[in-house]
């Protein structure tokens, strides 16, 4: 597809029917901006995935033309491919302070920090990049320092809402620049791209305060226990929060995880984070206080198994472990698909005597994401031309373009665009148009890419029935072949077997069969006598076991 | 632990401590009763796993003394382990008419139909086995002709409640036997055993017929889609008000998915299904009819793949495609692990153009399961001089605890109980005291318990990152060893390679100087050679790919 000087082209590689992974990208004839560069973590059938990020191709292949990534805040699914994109392509990242210091520790840890150009910007100010001028408007959001874009394009205004919630008494800074979006509004906007997370739920999202709230609760009603709170290291200000209440109640405070502490660390250098000298202690130090004079700060509110929090419920952390005295307060909700991790979690700590508070028990969480209500307020203010929702699984996608038509928008004028897929706008129309090149790249070890459907799909075999390798030594001399050794089986994932078992004699004695009747028929073919190996085995095993093994049947030349 | 005439034991083989898999036995000196044998699905470690059943390895010891086994209903989690448990041991099945005709055709489907002893039993009817009067009491659940059971043994009266809710308006039955059990109550109840599925819910469970009255209007706002109803097989109240809807709004029915249809069937055959004649149809007759004079209920509330529902969703259903004139109503709620599924068949039929309505956006779907203030209602009436928690996780177990406390019961007559522990319970007191073998049996094609822990961790390993076989063929003549073919280099699940690949190549390298190195030493120890391949090459693969695939290094001797 030829770019077309009198058009805007925007699409996003990340963040259109899919959770995790938001990335949208602005083009207009030789300049492009990128926003946000964010990760997703791997679905069920992803075996042995780490990461899942976007395709890049086509950024890549038009790399001159890229005149900056702007990031909207700090959260995996917005930064979290940041380093695997610079490994790549190399550009300017512009963001928030906040943003761009947890940004830079990311950097730090690929050895990317020193040769990447990171420029701070304040809420409210303006960047120019190419033709774009990209304006930085407060919101709120369950991280400090988060904005949405208003992007000034040869077409019109483009609003893109970053993650956003409205909170009228937010921790920290002000509530989101509301009037800007209606200043804005009043101008005219071509095109908002608005975030779609909670547009299933009715009403609004309450304010962090509430939280807080709650948070003091917690403390005054437990002034003989230990106090351990898990949440996201990202949440600055509810650990804020968390010290504002310790520092209350005279009790120190001690940060675990190694995200959490690097989190803690910038956020405190940068001021984002405050505490008094002497609240916060080390390790080696909680010897010193008993049991409520202490708050514990921790990472592994998901329930991952690695995180600090399941190896104390586990009772596999070296040092602390959880008693009758502890009372642990799991401040987040579930991703999908972490219930259960997250129940397992919560049942070990009650197994070791802790009581644990939880999302449902307490209102020990809120989300950071507008509500139905709350984005019918961004939709008044802003009522733009055109409308594409993102960040979202389609049926999100769906409902926040019902919540707009029931606005009073018309349905032509909204696009429910799949990843890759572009919207082409121009001073007079917008209409969806071609698609790039765009998908999901898996990341394993040091591996991106190098995993796909075939990998994953013997993963997958492997995991439900393991394997068996019938080996055997050949010699094939004048046309004719003779088993020289074995046949030996092993297994390994299939089923709980010894050498002698009548299973593995069965199998033996099948392969021994097949290769026997192979040297009778004077077969030499061997891809031939490897595939009646593996069929003969295979029909065995099944009719034995109703299970289908992977098998390897392995023929050696002496 | 020998037995003592004059105690009672008390304990569970499932569904103390998790979910699903429920099953409890009561025994006094030569008799025992069994009530419910029910089956879990497998967690997401137990890869390949089909099911999980309880070991009923005490039972077989004790197979003499079994007087009867008690279902209280019909769900998979209280009789789906009933034809593992007969295939090992011989007993008698109680249960209503309902229960027993849904048990049968499991067993049909096992073989086990004509060889086993089944009596139905009415609602207010009372059985004797052994030393035990067990009496069946009517409650509402999610399923027709559930019952709870009042045992009277020789140290007390021991009420069991099996799944229950408190439904004042019935789709068919009458509601709960409260009164009877305010009667027993009164009269002095030893023990209950109570369910805590929904512990964590505050309030009462809404009742069944609230789900009939969105159906009625869900008809009314569709008068020109067809219809497609998703819900559990199991559940005959809901079927029969869709049928209700169906009949008012003519439009004929067409029941999808094997488990519905054998469940549909004999629930008519008992009576606890009408439908007038001519209501239901066959597949091969939807073409006589428009859409708007169509409902299809179906399996796959869960988004489980292969049922109808998903079927459906993917395309990929041979008699059913998806359009923009489908409305689908899936009637359930996900089972905490099912959530990521039941999204993705929500986006796919929202893909192809068909509206979905689950649970959040309108209610349809009440729970079968009582909440905090029809519990309550139960302690009230029962009174009971002990209590056990069952039927939850470790945290449920825990809360339903704090709430017979908080309504005023002595915490030491409170006995939260692991799988196998044994309560004792004589005239004078109750305590806990020893256990018996117990534990989870994991079923995977035909076999039971035989993939046990060590099987599963490969299965995990394979899954996470594949498999590498190395193969060579060697001669060992006089005390050294010498390589004759080979090696060569096998991989599956690691990484999508080539042949010719660097990472291929290189390992065979790797491999061929080691033999080498080995041959040179004259080493001819073949375990020791084994180990230094496998070694020599997993460094390799590590520092090149940072993974750690499973090695099988195989030597052939010629």
């Amino acid at each position: 597809m030829p770019a077309k000087k009198s058009k805007l082209k925007v699409f996003s590689l990340g963040g259109h029917g899919e959770v995790g992974k938001n990335m949208t990208v602005l083009e207009y004839g030789d300049d492009i901006i990128v926003i946000d560069c964010g990760v997703a973590f791997p679905q069920d059938e992803m075996l042995g995935i780490d990461l899942v990020i976007p395709d890049f191709t086509y950024l890549q292949e038009n790399q001159a033309k890229i005149r900056g990534m702007f990031l909207t805040h700090a959260h995996e699914d917005h930064i979290g491919s940041v380093p695997y994109f610079l490994r790549e392509i190399k550009t300017r990242l512009f963001g928030t302070k906040l943003t761009l210091g947890l940004v830079g520790n990311k950097l730090r840890e690929h050895g990317l920090l020193n040769q990447t150009e990171m420029t701070p910007v304040l809420q409210g100010d303006t960047v120019t990049a190419g033709c774009f001028k990209i304006e930085f408007i407060r919101v709120n959001h369950s991280i400090a320092d988060a904005v949405a874009f208003s992007i000034t394009t040869p077409v019109g205004v483009v609003i893109i809402s970053g993650d956003f919630k409205v909170d009228f008494t937010p921790i920290q800074g002000e509530t989101i620049d509301l009037a800007r979006f209606g200043e804005l509004g009043k101008k005219g906007v071509k095109l908002f791209l608005c975030e779609s997370t909670n547009v299933l739920n009715k009403g609004y999202t309450l304010s962090e305060r509430t939280v807080g709230d709650m948070f003091q609760r917690v403390f005054e009603e437990s002034p003989t226990q230990r106090l351990i709170v898990a949440m996201f290291s990202s949440h600055i200000d509810r650990i804020q929060q968390v010290l504002n209440s310790a520092v209350q109640h005279r009790r120190k405070v001690l940060f675990m995880g190694r995200s959490m502490v690097n989190a803690v660390k910038t956020a405190m250098e940068l001021g984002y984070l405050t505490a008094p000298t002497g609240l916060v202690i080390e390790v080696s130090e909680i010897k010193n206080y008993t049991h409520n004079q202490l708050v514990i700060i921790t990472t592994g509110s998901q329930g991952e198994p690695m995180a600090a929090l399941s190896r104390m419920a586990f009772s596999d952390h070296r040092q602390i472990s959880i008693s009758q005295s502890d009372k642990v307060v799991i401040s987040a909700s579930p991703i999908p698909g972490n219930e259960k991790l997250v129940s397992r979690v919560i049942n070990d700590l009650m197994k070791q005597g802790a009581e644990v508070i939880y999302e449902g028990l307490m209102e020990v969480h809120v989300s950071g994401h507008a509500k139905q209500e709350e984005l019918k307020i961004m939709h008044a203010l802003i009522q733009p031309e055109y409308f594409m929702p993102i960040h979202g699984e389609f049926r999100h996608l769906t409902h926040h373009k019902d919540l707009a038509i029931s606005m009073g928008m018309k349905k032509e004028n909204i696009f429910v665009a799949g990843i890759g897929e572009v919207l082409e706008i121009s001073t007079k129309e917008a209409k969806m148009n071609g698609t790039v090149p765009s998908g999901q790249l898996l990341v394993d070890g040091l591996g991106i890419g190098d995993v796909g459907n075939v990998v994953l799909r013997d993963r997958k075999h492997l995991s439900e029935d393991g394997l068996i390798i019938a080996a055997a030594g050949i010699t094939m001399n004048d046309g004719y072949m003779q088993v020289t050794s074995g046949p030996d089986i092993i297994s390994r994932g299939f089923v709980f077997v010894r050498e002698s078992d009548e299973l593995m004699d069965g199998s033996r004695a099948v392969v021994a069969e097949t290769l026997y009747e192979m040297e009778q028929k004077n077969t030499t073919d061997r891809q031939y006598i490897r595939n009646r190996v593996r069929e003969d085995l295979r029909e065995y095993i099944w009719q034995t076991t109703k299970r289908n093994p992977m098998i390897f049947p392995i023929l050696v030349e002496a």
